[in-house]
């Protein structure tokens, strides 16, 4: 069974490039994948040279219009009818592609596929998430920024969407859920986040409500699944982000400093790949777009070739997994049983 | 002239021993410290029969009550009148002491303070800030944890507060400040923000306001000043321990799986010392109650003798250089000039 992908070739500061090398390095993992590039016809025929493994499975869509990074998201909605963006989610709306992936505009990616693809039955907003490394293996957190701000029905949400996700792509059949906030007691955080987790606690929902967890459970590995407002969400991420670019500053600093520190260095350098490859933002490359009626993963604006292939393969994994069936399944069954005092709150 | 310090030496997790430990390391750079030791007096005495320096500069004032670290704030409010915490801040409100410094249970000291303290004239909410490092040198953030919700007159003020901090404490003439959020665009963010924003960007506030920053901005030191209401920058303040934490583990596995690394290691470990200590959370411990009509600093629960006598340092720089003052001179001129538009919204 062919698995077709729909790329935003246009978006994304490394350009075309990156999307047809990042194809090609997915395809090798998944050989049945099958890819439409939206974009330059020129440009990428131009980068397709250099990967003859494109050759036979790929696609051109041609278009000259591009969003910019700058792009206001409403302007974006009703104006660029023909960027690549906008006619890749397209793609996956018409059936002929199963999951969309770009690099370009968030904000303008999420406004699109939200008009065009709709959400799930059951869910009033998507939230962006991403599975991110810590102490234990990983963990699934979201909302990474798609909603500054989130009522208690959309933490539930956001909560079910992600257990989900840990269950059938990560296999954990049993996955921890835990509330992002600011002390583990019930009484701690904001009026929203302590319905969050009254609702969360009295209710049955796939996994297990672990409670409240702080900023630090989060590198800690504490639970499977962390749920937080899309404000808190992407701050927390873009710290983690910078705490690790701090350290990794501090730590070359330090070395330089020192000739027998630059020696030992040397001589760990096998260690410190390792060390750099499992901290690799580009291995945890790419925000998903969960709780849209189809599938959209969005590649960081400065993903490279690897990077983008990442994202490629989340992209896969959603639909190779059927994550969407999946968990439109569940919430229809927990509709059933009582999720409707859940989100009538 | 003296600079008396009352301290809580029954907070933390550490007990009497590292307060005590903590008073004599401070007594070394501020030989000028009196000291006044609230809490049970046995203990205290037996701590300070290993530093001889501390005799003829310090006082005990016994007390077997103590406020534990799971008693919500509003009980400790009304029943820990006799604590060792109460004591020692009502030695601040009575001019006994120049401020109060303890580990023990944050919202009790932020409650109790607040009530006996009182804010300064036109400060509605302390918050609680802390200097972190960053990659060009440090940066004081705003609010960590005291209000959870917090509006556009809060963050405003919050912006003052630290601006001040910046000035009179790092003597940064002209510092930067920033508002957390999503994006650097002012439409991004929650309403409170973008109104915060609008505030900031339309008054005069000491300082230069330099606009939106993001989660990565604050260990980069894109600004002097970052702020923020209590319940992200609790979470941002967390995550950056617990990433700090994680790679640190990730390096340390790392090196384990190699001999050839654990001997570079070894070569290297001067500069490893130096990287400890530029990111030693020790050293930045001592989280200040800027705004209260009093000078207020919590350590760390969990902070040694060392961690302790930092946030001993950080009450003497606000003591004696006069922080209280001089923000509250700020605030009445800009009482006189805009601010009464500014705190009005």
């Amino acid at each position: 069974m062919t698995l077709s992908l729909a790329i935003d070739a246009m978006g994304g500061d490394h350009g075309v490039s990156a999307s047809v090398a990042g194809a090609a390095l997915c395809l090798k993992q998944h050989p049945e994948c099958r890819f439409i590039f939206f974009g330059h016809q020129d440009e990428i025929e131009k980068a397709m040279a250099h990967h003859a493994s494109l050759r036979g499975v790929s696609e051109i869509v041609h278009t000259d219009q591009v969003i910019s990074g700058h792009e206001k998201p409403s302007v974006a909605l009703r104006q660029a009818k023909n960027s690549s963006m906008r006619l890749a989610i397209d793609a996956v709306a018409t059936g002929r592609a199963q999951a969309v992936v770009s690099s370009g505009n968030t904000g303008a990616l999420m406004a699109i596929s939200k008009m065009i693809l709709k959400t799930l039955p059951q869910i009033r907003r998507p939230a962006i998430a991403s599975v991110l490394p810590t102490m234990r293996g990983e963990v699934i957190m979201l909302d990474l920024g798609a909603n500054s701000s989130c009522d208690s029905e959309n933490l539930v949400q956001f909560a079910i969407l992600g257990a989900v996700f840990a269950r059938v792509i990560k296999g954990i059949a049993n996955p921890t859920i835990g509330l992002l906030n600011v002390g583990s007691e019930d009484m701690k955080g904001t009026d929203q986040v302590k319905l969050t987790g009254e609702i969360l606690r009295t209710h049955t929902i796939p996994g297990t409500y672990y409670g409240n967890v702080e900023g630090n459970d989060i590198p800690r590995g504490t639970t499977d699944v962390v749920v937080t407002d899309g404000f808190t969400g992407n701050v927390a991420l873009k710290v983690a982000e910078g705490t690790s670019e701090l350290i990794t500053h501090f730590l070359k600093q330090s070395v330089k400093s020192s000739p027998l520190a630059m020696l030992g260095m040397l001589l760990a350098s096998g260690a410190m790949k390792n060390l750099k490859r499992r901290a690799d933002p580009r291995f945890y490359n790419g925000g998903m777009f969960l709780g849209l009626n189809g599938i959209c993963v969005k590649s960081h604006g400065g993903s490279d070739s690897y990077g983008f292939s990442r994202a490629l393969l989340l992209a896969c994994d959603l639909v190779g997994n059927d994550y969407n069936r999946k968990v439109a399944r569940e919430l229809e069954s927990l509709m059933d049983d009582d999720v409707s005092q859940v989100t009538d709150i």
